[in-house]
Formats: C-alpha cells, structure tokens, sequence
C-alpha cells in the first residue's frame, strides 16, 4: 500500500519532523514483534498526547488506512504486526506517569510507562500495581492493559481486569472518551473500560490510565516444593488453592524443564518428578502462620521436599531453576512455540498427563511450567527442525482441544493475537464471535485498529 | 399496549399455565419494584430454562414487545419497572445451586438464586462470594450482577465484577451464548462478562452464571470509633485506607443519621459528630496485628473513642446504629430519596462538608451513611412533604454535580435505571455515551430489551 498524499502531510504536520517517518529503516524496525512475526507498515508514528491520536484515527478511517498500536512490541503472539500495513503508532514516547495518589489508592499514567518503571515509582508509596509480567522491566502498561497480561502475583491480587479503574482512549470511530471511574466501586453505565482490557488495540486505542493500586506487603516467605511425578505436584496445586491462604505466586515447573535448567547451567536446580514454587506476603509477623498453612496444604502423596527459604541469598537458589529456564529453552529451539493455556485448578493433572501423551504421540518435546495457582500453563513445544515443526503443529492443534474439554481456554494472558485467531472458534460459541464482532463494529465500524488480529 | 395473540399464545405454550400470567392481579405484582414506580406489564411469565428465554426473546424482537427480566424486585432505581408494558420475565423459579466446586473456587448458579441462600450453602466448604448488598436475603444472584450490586465487604473484596467469571446468557437478538471462563484469568477475546456486569437487563438476560468464591477468614473482629465531627472521620477513612490493612468494613455514619438512629430505638447509639464501624478479618492468628494497624490510622484528630469488641455480643451492640438507621429514616419520610453517590476516599470530607451546606440551603433534611472504605456514601434525603419534596429534587441535582466536580460519578452499587437516566450526561461525556449506544445496539439492535432504563 502507498499512503494517500493529504494523509502524509497530516501525519508530518501531526506528529513532526521527529515524530513520523516513512523510510525504510525505520518501517523495518516496527515490522515485527516478539513473535517472530513479520509485515512492514507504511509509516510509524509517535505519539505525544491524545490529541494526536485522535487526529491520527480520523484521517486514518477517512483514508481507509489501518492503525495499529504499539507499546514496547514484547507480546508473544503477532499482536502488532501492521499485516495489511498501515501506520503504526508507538507509544513509547507517551510515557510520562502523571499522577501517584496514595490516598485513592490510584495511579494515572500514559500508555508508554514501563511496567517496571511504574513500580519502581510506586514503591516509596507502599504500593504496587499488581499485573507483573515477567517483561516487566520492557513492556508498557498500554500493551500490558490490551492484553490483560499478567504474572505470578494474579493468583492473589487479579489481573488488569481487577486493578484498572478508569481509562481515556480514542475509538476505531476516531472519537476520543474516558470510561470508568477514579473511585474503587462504580454502577453507572456499560463497563467499556473492561471491554477495553484485553481487546489488543482492536477497539480504541488507550491513551491514559487510572491505575488502582495495592498496598505492597512488607513481608514474603518463598518454599520450594519437590514431588515424585507431575501429577502429585499438580494434586498438590489444588489443596494448596481450596484452603484460605492464597499464596502470591504457586508456580509449578515439570520435570522435563526441571532437567532443561538443569543441563543449562542451573546445578541447583533439583532434578525431580516436578516442582513447585510457592510465596506467601503479608505483614511480618502473620507470615509464620501463613508458611504453615500452604505447607500443610503442599504435604501430601508423592512430596519429596519441602523447603522454606530462610535468608534472601536462599531465596534467590530457590527461584534459579525458574530464571534458567527461558535462555535454556532457547538454545535447544530458536522457534519454540509458547503457549498459555489454562484449565481450572483441579483439571491441572489430566493436563499435564494429556501433554505428556500428546508429546509422545506427535515425537515432540514439551515442557510445561507456568502460574499453577491460576490453572495457566506455559506449554511450550520445542521443535528442533523442520519435521519437528510441523508435527508441532498438529500437536498444537490436539493440545488446544484437550484444554477445552477440560474447561478451559486457549490464553490466560498472552491473548490471540494474529496467532490464536484460527483456533478461537474451537474456545467460544459462534454466536458469542459473532456478539465480539457486533462489538467490533460498534467501536471501529470501518475495521481500520489492528486489522487480522483477535477475531477470526 | 395489547400483545399479539400469536405471542401469547407462544407464550403460554413455552411456559405452560403455571409459568404465564396475563390476568390484572398477576400483573399488578410484577408492575412495581423498590423504587415505587408503577407502570403495567402486559404479560408475567416465571422461566425455567435457558431455552425459554431463547424462545420469548426471538419471539419478542418478530413483534417488537419489550422483555423486562427481574429478579426479586428490590433494586432501588425502577429498573424493573416496565415503563412501555411488555413481559416481565421473572427469574425467580430459576434458583438452582448447579456446582459448588471448591477446588477451583467457584460456584455456577441459576440467575433467581438468592444472595443468602448461596451464602449459605457455600459457607460449610469454607467459602463465600464477596457481593453482600444488605438485601441479600430478597435479593437474586441475577438481579446482583444486572445492577453490580455490593456491600460492605466490597472494600476489601470486591463487587460482582471482580468476582464474577463467566456468564451464559441470551442477547438482544434472540442469540444464547457463553463467554467468560471457568478460569481464575483468561484473554481470550472481548470481554463480555463484565460487560454484562451492571447492564441492568439492557444487553442480554443471564441464565447462568460462574462465580468466583473466596475462602472465609476464620476470624473478624469488629471497630466502632467515634469522632468529633464529619470531617475528621472523613480524615479517618483516608488514612485507614492508605495504609496496607484493608478492613473487610468500612462503614461512615454522620451526627445526623446517628441522631435519628438513636431517637428511634437505638439507645445505645453515640450522639456524636460521626462514627466509623470497622471489621478486619483473617485467620485468627493474624487478627491482633490487623487491630493494630487499623486502631493506629483510627487515631488523629477529632477522634473521641475507639473501642473493640471483645464479645459477639459487644459486635452486636457496635453495630446496632448502623441497623437501627433504615427502619428510623421511614418513620421520618416514606418517600426518602435514596442516592449512592461516590468519591474518591480523600474527597469524602469535601463531600460530605458539601451535603451539609447543600442541605441548609435547600432546607432539606439529609442523612450521609455508607461505604466510606469504597468512598461510597447513601446520601439519603428525607422530606417530609410535598414542598420539601420539590426542594430535595432542585437539591439532588446539585449533590451530584458536586460529586461530579469531586471526580466521583452517580452511583457506586444501585445503578441508574429509571430515576437517575437524566443525569448520566453529568457523568458521562457525549461520546462515552455515544459508544454505549452502539454497545447497547451491538447487543440489543431493536430495543426490546428493558427500554427506557440506564442511558438517557
Ligand atoms: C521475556 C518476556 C517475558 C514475558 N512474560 C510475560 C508474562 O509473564 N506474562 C504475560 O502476560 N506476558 C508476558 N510476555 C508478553 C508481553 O510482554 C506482554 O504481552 C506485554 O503486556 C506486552 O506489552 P508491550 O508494551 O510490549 O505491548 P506490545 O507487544 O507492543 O502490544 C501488545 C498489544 O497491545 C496493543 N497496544 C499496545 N499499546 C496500546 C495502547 N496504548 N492502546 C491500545 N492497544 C495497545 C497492541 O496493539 C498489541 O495488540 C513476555 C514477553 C517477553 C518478551
Ligand atoms: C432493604 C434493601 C437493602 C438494599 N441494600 C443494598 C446494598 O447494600 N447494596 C446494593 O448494591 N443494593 C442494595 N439494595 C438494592 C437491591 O437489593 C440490589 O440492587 C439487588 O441486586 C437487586 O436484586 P433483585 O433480585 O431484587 O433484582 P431486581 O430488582 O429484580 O432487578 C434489578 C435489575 O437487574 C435486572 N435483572 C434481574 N435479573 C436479571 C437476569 N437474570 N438477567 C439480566 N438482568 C436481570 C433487572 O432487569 C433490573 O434491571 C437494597 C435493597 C433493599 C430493598
């Protein structure tokens, strides 16, 4: 596509000199995203204020030219490739936080903000925002919010859904909006702001958040926990989530990552049948009891060991068989194939026992790790060459359907993207698609934000 | 309006004679709701089953005939009012417990489940679900969700919205679907679950819906702390909030509300300038420290006592103004107006300082009570005749621009309704509206759904 000329102009008038660029060098490095994805847009942006977007996705939908947002280009699953081209809007220069409000319990930031940077800001405060991917110190909070992305601490404290108060965006319609509230509680009118959460910029473009944030305990207390076999470890993971103390991270690792980490540098990390990662916070003097209860509770058939971290240097040997694990991975498959599926709880060992099968039956490794407390499994197939890929994918195919008998669905946090389109009809009825497509229209009637992604 | 005869005829064959009422008694009962507006249904019919509901909506849309679902009739707003006749679709027969799932934290229920009732049921596996509107014992688990209704415990736990995982319903169109998920998280598509969540029947009836449980703290106990005027309990609630003790109640009740509370029955209840009821809960172990904290961030000026309950008796006795206060204010004016204004927590001084003066201008009586942790407070006006009456309306609009003005929005639990429709422009910008529209419209394309209620 070549971009209309009048529609140039204004981007160069809009945006600046140093705010819009069309030459190659620039187009190429917003082509692609950690998903190994890859479509060259006709031009990149860089956003400022809301007043820009809201000129940008005016002109954009009268020239029928596609926008695609873009934060720090960290997702997993193709969310910002610009597949029919078009302009990508980055909002890594929109990244001022602008108001921290301990009082209220809130935060107010632009898109661009790092995650990592806010919580670094928040900490003096005593606060935290709960959602802590691991990307934290590269990703925004504008991609962290259009995925509804997440990490260890949801299993106790949510994810965006439950930590974001109110937002201001500019719809596909090119009209800019605020929605929600600055308070904790609201029942006035539709919740777009959720609606918002979780739409991978396909629906308006998110140009300011209100942030609800949570007191950050001063205390934690990390255990490790081995089992025989998956499977008790996995028995172990629903105890643990049916008796009061909700940890703040309830990890679980297999044993064939345990091995992976093992073989790659990490010589402390155990090898066993599987692992278990547990953290409990609170204030000090509440944590012995809470260490407790989640040991109770992690006891049981098939435990080998159970330890609890007594110094913070421990702490740190106990987390190094998870750190390894990602370098790990890749020096075995350049191309794995990351997956997050989650089941409820209690469906958890029929999954890792169906992968297990599913592994043997297609000859492809697999190893299974993830946020165990949410049910949400990182399943990663590691193909080594190209035979291996393609089995993979039909692999890929059975493993999708396996998690959906077991009721559950195919992200916990990564989301669709372009990647998972294909498969959401196997998640969701035709006619919910069909009410997501209704819903589609009535933000972005033209379909011009982040075309080809989300809905098949 | 006279329904079609092939829609009644429809109608009774779906719900049989004992599920399909057109006669003047039956209709007279479902015409009216807790908000004493009145207007006449021309058709009551009690579901069963998701089919029905499928059935009487597609049915409903080919003739153009509002379909107004209620619960038990005990929201505040007329949302159940049936202002352009059509049928009334009562849930109340629909109040199945289907699966209590401890492992997995959840519950899946019928819509016409009543709050208590499944508090109840839940209560011996350890568990609860957070929303406890006062009215739990007349109200439906339906009824909750349409109006994101909530409670004292919504502080620390949240409202339907938070607790809510997956929802099946029927559309606007006549179309059933699910969405949402069994999962503790999920980014898989649009979210349309919390887009129901408060929607007040406008979108689409729900006829499941998956609850997510929190396991009961063992152990509560419960602060009364008397202060010296509004504002220094307003004081109070900023600081008890700002610091990483959540209480599980946070409750403000001013000098005018404790007065009448105390002239009517409740001897025991401090005449003082205002008092705060405070409940922390936890395992039992950790309940001293919460006192602590709590106690400590009590403490300030104006405060005049602090005093803790030792017995469950003592609990009774330091919650028995904030009982005494509903029954008191009808003896006083049985046509109260009950608004459920809310503000960020450090604006509640504003707040309520801003009542008091409005009061005196409009020579109404005002009592302000409610949810102060959530800085949701009921601002009740009570006149007492027909003059007073026209004064509290020029007055209401003057409280909620006030509330507007302190960035907090119309309501934080009851919702809009009927009453309150005219004022959503205060709250809302022209475009969020705008978008709702189109929500509504995506959802709902001709209106049948409960018209005349939620946007203006
Ligand atoms: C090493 C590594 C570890 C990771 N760990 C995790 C993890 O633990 N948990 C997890 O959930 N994810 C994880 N991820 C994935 C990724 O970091 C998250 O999805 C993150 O939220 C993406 O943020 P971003 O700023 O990079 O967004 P991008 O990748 O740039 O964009 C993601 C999506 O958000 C949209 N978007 C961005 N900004 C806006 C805006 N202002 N308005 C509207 N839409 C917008 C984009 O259009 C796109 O659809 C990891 C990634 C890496 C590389
Ligand atoms: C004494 C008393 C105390 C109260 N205390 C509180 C309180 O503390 N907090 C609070 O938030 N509220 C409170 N309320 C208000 C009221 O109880 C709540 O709004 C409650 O959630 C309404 O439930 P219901 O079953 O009576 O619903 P109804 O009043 O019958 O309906 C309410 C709305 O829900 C819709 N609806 C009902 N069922 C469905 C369904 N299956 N699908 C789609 N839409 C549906 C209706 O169309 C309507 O819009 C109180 C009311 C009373 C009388």
């Amino acid at each position: 596509m070549k971009l209309p000329a009048p529609l140039l102009e204004l981007l160069s008038t809009t945006f600046g000199p140093h705010g819009c660029f069309t030459d190659e060098a620039e187009r190429i490095a917003y082509a692609y995203d950690n998903s190994r994805r890859n479509a060259m847009p006709d031009a990149v942006v860089f956003a400022q204020d809301h007043a820009q977007i809201e000129t940008l996705i005016q002109a954009c939908r009268e020239h029928h030219v596609p926008v695609i947002a873009r934060g720090r280009g960290t997702n997993t699953t193709g969310a910002t490739v610009p597949v029919d081209g078009g302009v990508v809007v980055s909002f890594e220069r929109m990244n001022r936080i602008l108001r921290i409000d301990p009082d209220n319990r809130l935060a107010v930031v632009e898109p661009g903000v790092l995650n990592g940077d806010l919580q670094r800001e928040l900490a003096p405060h005593g606060f935290f925002w709960p959602p802590d991917p691991t990307s934290s110190p590269w990703c925004s909070i504008g991609g962290n919010l259009a995925c509804n992305s997440a990490g260890p601490r949801t299993v106790k404290y949510g994810s965006p859904r439950e930590n974001t108060l109110g937002l201001r965006a500019v719809a596909g319609t090119g009209e800019g909006f605020r929605c929600g509230t600055y308070t904790s509680k609201g029942a006035t009118g539709y919740d777009l702001t959720r609606l918002l959460i979780g739409s991978e910029g396909t629906l308006a473009l998110i140009t300011e958040a209100t942030l609800k944030l949570t007191p950050k305990p001063s205390g934690l207390r990390t255990l490790r926990a081995t089992y025989r076999n998956v499977s008790s470890a996995a028995h172990a993971v629903a105890r643990i989530m049916a008796q009061p103390v909700t940890p703040c991270a309830l990890e679980f690792i297999d044993d064939v990552a345990l091995k992976l980490a093992h073989d790659h540098g990490g010589e402390n990390v155990p090898l066993t049948g599987a692992m278990l990662m547990i953290e409990v916070d609170g204030e000090p003097d509440t944590l012995a009891s809470a260490v407790d209860a989640v040991s109770r509770a992690a006891q049981g058939e098939g435990l080998e060991e159970l330890r609890v971290a007594q110094t913070s240097e421990e702490t740190q040997a106990l987390w190094s068989a998870r750190k390894a694990l990602s370098p790990a991975q890749r020096t075995i498959s350049p191309n794995k194939i990351n997956e997050d599926v989650v089941v409820p709880v209690n469906r958890l060992p029929d999954l890792v026992e169906g992968i297990r099968r599913l592994s043997k039956k297609h000859d492809v490794l697999i190893v299974t790790f993830g946020h165990a407390g949410n049910g949400n499994l990182h399943v990663n197939l590691l193909p080594r060459d190209d035979a291996e890929r393609e089995r993979a994918h039909a692999c890929l195919a059975e493993v999708f359907a396996l998690v959906i008998s077991l009721e559950g669905t195919l992200s916990g946090e990564h989301g669709i993207g372009l990647v998972k389109r294909e498969f959401m009809p196997l998640a969701l009825q035709a006619s919910t698609l069909g009410l997501m497509r209704n819903v589609k229209a009535a933000f972005d009637p033209d379909g011009i934000l982040n075309p080809g992604k989300l809905l098949p």
